[in-house]
């Protein structure tokens, strides 16, 4: 099937959303915890998270002012401080019902049945269920002006994992702790590791490693 | 395991660029093809592509300028053409060769097996072999300061892909291809669908579709 820019344009709205959202891929998804200045904590589901950097530990994620998500970005913007959450594919469900449009002073935690924990000094709440863990410092919002998106970027101040996961150069096994993958806005996905392959080189095909 | 900010930063440079990008989880692989102004073309493979939007299509990638990936930025801000490309799992050992550094004179496509494909108007090359293809128009490039890093913003102007994988609502599954994810630089996944799960309402959980 091909579709040139005209018929993309003439989809019917809802589909294209569809469409065009599930065709991006494949995508980690993530369970972003907030907590407002008076103390409501609050859970949602992402799935643009985005590497920007190791050095300086960068990430950014995509945020739509328009949606259910404003509660965390608001959060994130009075506070500084947010985290990161994935968890296992067997907690599929109870993710994704995080995206529910819940009033601002019910907590999702509550709601679909996730367990708030507090860690140390960092203000946002994690997900306890979750298997890594990543507490963010925001940093800065870049407002991409075609479409009024914005990209929340911060640091990784806090990192907690199962070590088995990790290997000896540092490469993290997702797969080994069963976690969650998605595409879209509503389907889930559990990745099979294929392989890693050793750094490409012109004059050197890659091998297994 | 837990780190902390310090101990993040402290940890040794090469170590903690490949635990930071593969910790950021999966991902859609994806060649970029694109062409120089004297008709050089490029291929090489990303993992960084974001939804930004459906109306209209906008999706953006992160390009580092001081890494391989030059040859590719230059040739978008040339001619304002690329194309995205995605290939099956059998195909991950061709996909990840593309990113060897390649002198800028020597097609990827021919180094690593791949077959350059044009389609009509579009200056980009195709990946042949790849079972979803997408034509892209260059619109912005936004700096982070952060780090240097580019987010290149461009549209969708043509899609090619089989329709067997498109539900009735427009839902893309594209595990029915056996479409490629990865994970950081160099780790490869087949992702299993688990299900697709309703609009998550408040008062009812969802439900699978």
């Amino acid at each position: 099937m091909i579709l040139q820019k005209k018929e993309i344009e003439q989809l019917e709205s809802r589909y294209r959303a569809t469409f065009i959202n599930s065709l991006s891929g494949y995508r980690q998804a993530v369970l972003i915890g907030s907590k407002s200045l008076n103390g409501k904590s609050n859970v949602s589901i992402f799935s643009s998270l985005i590497h920007l950097g190791a050095n300086p530990a960068l990430w950014g994620f995509i945020c739509r002012p328009d949606t259910v998500q404003r509660d965390t970005l608001r959060n994130i913007l009075e506070t500084n401080s947010y985290t990161f959450n994935y968890v296992q594919t067997a907690d599929f469900e109870k993710a994704h019902q995080t995206s529910a449009k819940y009033e601002t002073d019910i907590s999702e935690f509550d709601a679909v049945g996730f367990t708030e924990q507090i860690i140390e000094s960092i203000h946002a709440p994690f997900v306890q269920e979750a298997v890594v863990k990543i507490g963010m410092q925001f940093l800065e919002k870049v407002e991409i002006k075609l479409n009024g998106t914005i990209l929340v970027i911060g640091s990784l101040e806090y990192i907690e994992l199962n070590e088995n996961c990790i290997s000896n150069d540092g490469f993290v096994g997702l797969e080994k702790e069963n976690i969650l993958g998605c595409v879209g806005l509503d389907a889930y996905y559990s990745p099979q590791f294929l392989g890693r392959l050793s750094y490409a080189k012109p004059e050197k095909w890659t091998t297994r490693i």
